[in-house]
């Protein structure tokens, strides 16, 4: 009998960390613990005081992410009863952009009581979004230098990015910005002080930091946001950039001993977590899409082609699997615009029933929008409740219900926006086709796809493909075990190639659904009003949008 | 001491009739009574028996007018002692187009055994939308002939129209249609009874019969339609035309002793409700528009001009009053789309904390609404959630919600309801004006004005003029008692001229709303979006409304 081997994959989320311990030959999940951060997202004051902290501010509490550590690896130990020696690697995902600011030690600095009254000594979430006018000012710049990296990145500058945050730190808080010796992804601030070296990855880089394997960091660019910016921000992005799959170096002692576990432990370069949900369903060949769905939508995709897609948050090549150019697009709103109308929009009336029922209110209305059939309800909506990231990669846009009567009924909306999001998800995919790039596969992850069979199934009919369903709750964990596989080696009882190790640890496909002749034909009738309606309010009268936000301005006047 | 002397007045409603006796020097109402129809509003199911009636039809029993009027009376004069010699004149308004089908003795068809198990037999409410058919035949057949008489109907047929309905019967029933002697507005049906003649009125004939004074009715065109038609319709539209204000004859004998009232007392020409309205809120110059406001709004006007606006439901000389040319708009849902709103979109929690502070849902949406500023939701809404009357004529076309979020509240869509009716009548005023005419005043009518600050308030704003309320709930009553009056003469202690009844008689204004500049400065942008929304889904892509509503069509092809 062959002996069994291990590997940790760890997936720190946005409310929580779950630690996964990952059989290397079967990819079956000995034993996983989740842990809530200790102080959860921080948007109203700080955790030592009572300070209030800037609206649009989100911060984190680094010592909660050392906490998942611990208490996880202690905790899947002792359930799963592995003996220590037998786990060969150790992975990690993480949320991104979120920005860790460090001293030389890799201490944060809000560890530090003469830092710690500083917003910008703390953990910056990927959500913080309180960089509008540093982002505004990057846009502008880049632009006007026709900067060549913006191609790779969709044309267009997220708030949710590590430079805005960093800019924002540079104009706002110039102490702490000195101080700081390193700005680190929070991924990379893990496997640093695991290994006791600066690692970063490449995928974080390229998607996030303007950063590319040809050309590095941008530093002409970031002179010309500011000459002092340019001479002060290299030091504090050095590390050794590692790819993917590779080996960023090897638990030190001091961390093995906190750890139970065995030193110089290999540990794999970290990755961002929906890129790492890619690797943990099995997606890894080029055409195939994920689309990993929770209160927003990731969608991730390989492909063999390099393409500079506006609108697509990002192409980077080698960051999800050697070889192959990695995708990222986004819808901004999913889960959260289900949740928001159940929460703020449903009558009382569906609240006594579904509770007579004993069902929540998601199903019950699931269960009432099944029995409409497509095009029924006379409703179409645009999904950009939270403004949307891909193709438009615009904050000032807003949601649009049309088709509204007397008699419509919370069904009938609910149901609508289900569609809208799956209409978005068109958009998307739509974009890539327009490239001439091939979308042969699709599979869905993540909190929505399992429990929503409805859902999937207008998936399925809008975007006329199967969706595959991948079975696992943890994708983004298992893809960080097997990239702790894949660091260990063949000759750690591991893997020496990705691919392979995917196709032993992946998640298999728990369900298919399959298009509907009748319903595709209706929807693709629908879409095209989508269309219409994404081009006209999204491009055409995108002021229109622009002036409901944010009030009136100049652009009306001259119109009318 | 000068005698007093008095008129009755009787509104019949959509589901119900009042009564009031009105003094004739004062306007102050002695006795009033409202009485309910017994058997309502039929949409399902025949009084006779438990027969369904299709889907779409919507009937009334002729015999609860009659009730409303014995009982009605009785009540009023029991109640003021008036002595009934003091009684003057009668005047009665109604809803319209409501049509009685009547054999030559002036009997309902319904009261009939060998006919009462037709649908057909029966009154056919205003509100009746079982015709779209044969609207749609009589749109086709007029628009290919270039009609004159469409002109003065803004350009469009309305499925609530007399015309239609009776080829409806024609179509479908031709044994009822063939016993049928007069097809008669309910009003003049009321009047004819009490007066034991066939008499007309131009009001109803002018706005809901292709008829004109001049041109009297399409012959040929009836003819056009179908042969047999234009052969048989013209004895079933027979009857004395009279003018509004003219007398229409005297109580019969037999009516005089049933109501308890003098043989002879004139009768006057029957008016339709919202026209009434005009007359008794005091409205009766050039360049004053009323605005009859409940569950729709009617938009009456009076100018010295005639125009044939596309959009305005019609234009009629001497409607309303003598030397003025009457016009009527309207908007399909007001009180209606809040209603609709309150009862499926409104969540739990605002049930719970509105019960909590004993206020209705209206009242306590309204209070939260209050406390947004003007643009401060970033939403705007189309108010076509029961289609456009006014000025796109188009029951196709849906309601919008554009600038939604995942923050929206219910009181931001709440108020932004009341801003799209207020921005729909701002479409119609815009109308008129386009055409050169001037609208000097606005006063408000109806159940919603007097106890909605914040409506009447957004209205001020949005129409940039001051609203004067009327302070009476009895607007269209008081116009019928005002025509009494008027019929009754100065020979009878009443009056000879329009004018004068109304000075004396019409209810004063109870408050006036002046515009806030500020806010007007912010609807003038938001109604310029408004404007664009209106033509883009009204009149431009008016096929994708159509598409919504009514499924896939080749148009939405061939764009594609």
């Amino acid at each position: 009998m062959v002996d069994n081997y291990f590997s940790i994959g760890i997936d720190f989320g946005t409310e929580s960390g779950r630690v996964l311990l990952v059989n290397v030959h079967s990819g079956s999940i000995e034993a996983i613990k989740v842990i809530p951060y200790r102080h959860g997202v921080i948007e109203d004051t700080l955790p030592i005081n009572k300070q209030r902290i800037p609206k649009g501010s989100v911060l984190q509490h680094p010592g909660d992410y050392l906490h998942v550590l611990k208490e996880g690896v202690a905790h899947v130990l002792a359930e799963s009863k592995v003996n220590p020696t037998h786990i060969i690697g150790i992975g990690v995902d993480f949320t991104s952009s979120t920005i860790v600011p460090v001293d030389h030690t890799l201490t944060p600095l809000c560890f530090y009581s003469n830092y710690h009254q500083s917003p910008h000594s703390w953990v910056k979430l990927w959500k913080h979004h309180h960089t509008k006018a540093e982002t505004e000012k990057i846009y502008r710049v880049a632009t006007q230098r026709k900067e060549k990296w913006m191609r790779k990145l969709g044309y267009n500058i997220s708030e949710e990015w590590m430079i805005p945050k960093i800019l924002e730190v540079f104009e706002q808080d110039r102490e702490i910005y000195t101080h700081t010796a390193y700005y680190l992804e929070a991924v990379d601030w893990i496997v640093s002080i695991l290994a006791s070296k600066v690692s970063r990855n490449n995928c974080s880089l390229g998607f996030k930091a303007f950063w590319n394997e040809k050309d590095g960091y941008p530093e002409e660019f970031f002179t010309a946001i500011d000459p002092e910016f340019g001479k002060t921000i290299l030091p504090k992005l050095a590390g050794e950039v590692k790819n993917i799959g590779e080996c960023a170096g090897y638990l030190t002692e001091e961390w093995a001993r906190k750890l139970s576990l065995p030193v110089n432990l290999p540990i794999s370069t970290g990755v961002i977590d929906a890129h790492s949900a890619v690797l943990g369903t099995g997606v890894y060949q080029s055409g195939e899409l994920l689309m990993v769905m929770g209160t927003s939508t990731c969608h991730m995709m390989l492909h063999s082609e390099e393409k500079e897609i506006p609108g697509i948050s990002g192409v980077v090549k080698d960051a999800i699997i050697p070889g192959l150019y990695a995708y990222e697009a986004g819808q901004s709103a999913v889960g959260d615009l289900f949740g928001s109308y159940i929460k703020n929009h449903v009558p009382e009336s569906y609240k006594q029933e579904a509770d007579k029922q004993g069902v929540s209110m998601f199903d019950y209305l699931e269960k009432k929008a099944a029995k409409l059939s497509p095009g029924e309800s006379g409703l179409i909506a645009l999904d950009w409740h939270n403004g949307n990231r891909s193709i438009l990669s615009n904050t000032d846009l807003s949601g649009c219900l049309i088709g509204l009567t007397l008699h419509t009924k919370p069904e009938a909306i609910f149901r609508t926006y289900l569609e809208s999001t799956a209409f978005g998800a068109n958009m998307i995919i739509g974009a890539y086709r327009d490239w001439g790039m091939d979308v042969r596969e699709v599979v869905a992850c993540g909190g929505l796809p399992q429990a929503n069979k409805l859902l999937m199934q207008l998936y399925a009919d809008i975007l006329n493909m199967p969706i595959h369903v991948s079975q696992s709750n943890y994708a983004p964990a298992i893809g960080a075990a097997i990239l702790g596989a894949v660091a260990a080696g063949r000759i750690n009882n591991g893997y020496d190639d990705m691919e392979a190790a995917i196709r032993y640890m992946a998640q298999p496909i728990e369900k298919t659904y399959y298009p509907i002749k009748k319903h595709v034909e209706v929807y693709q009738q629908l879409f095209a009003h989508y269309k219409e309606l994404h081009d006209y309010f999204g491009m055409k009268r995108l002021s229109m949008m622009r002036n409901l936000k944010h009030g009136i301005d100049k652009e009306t006047e001259t119109i009318y």
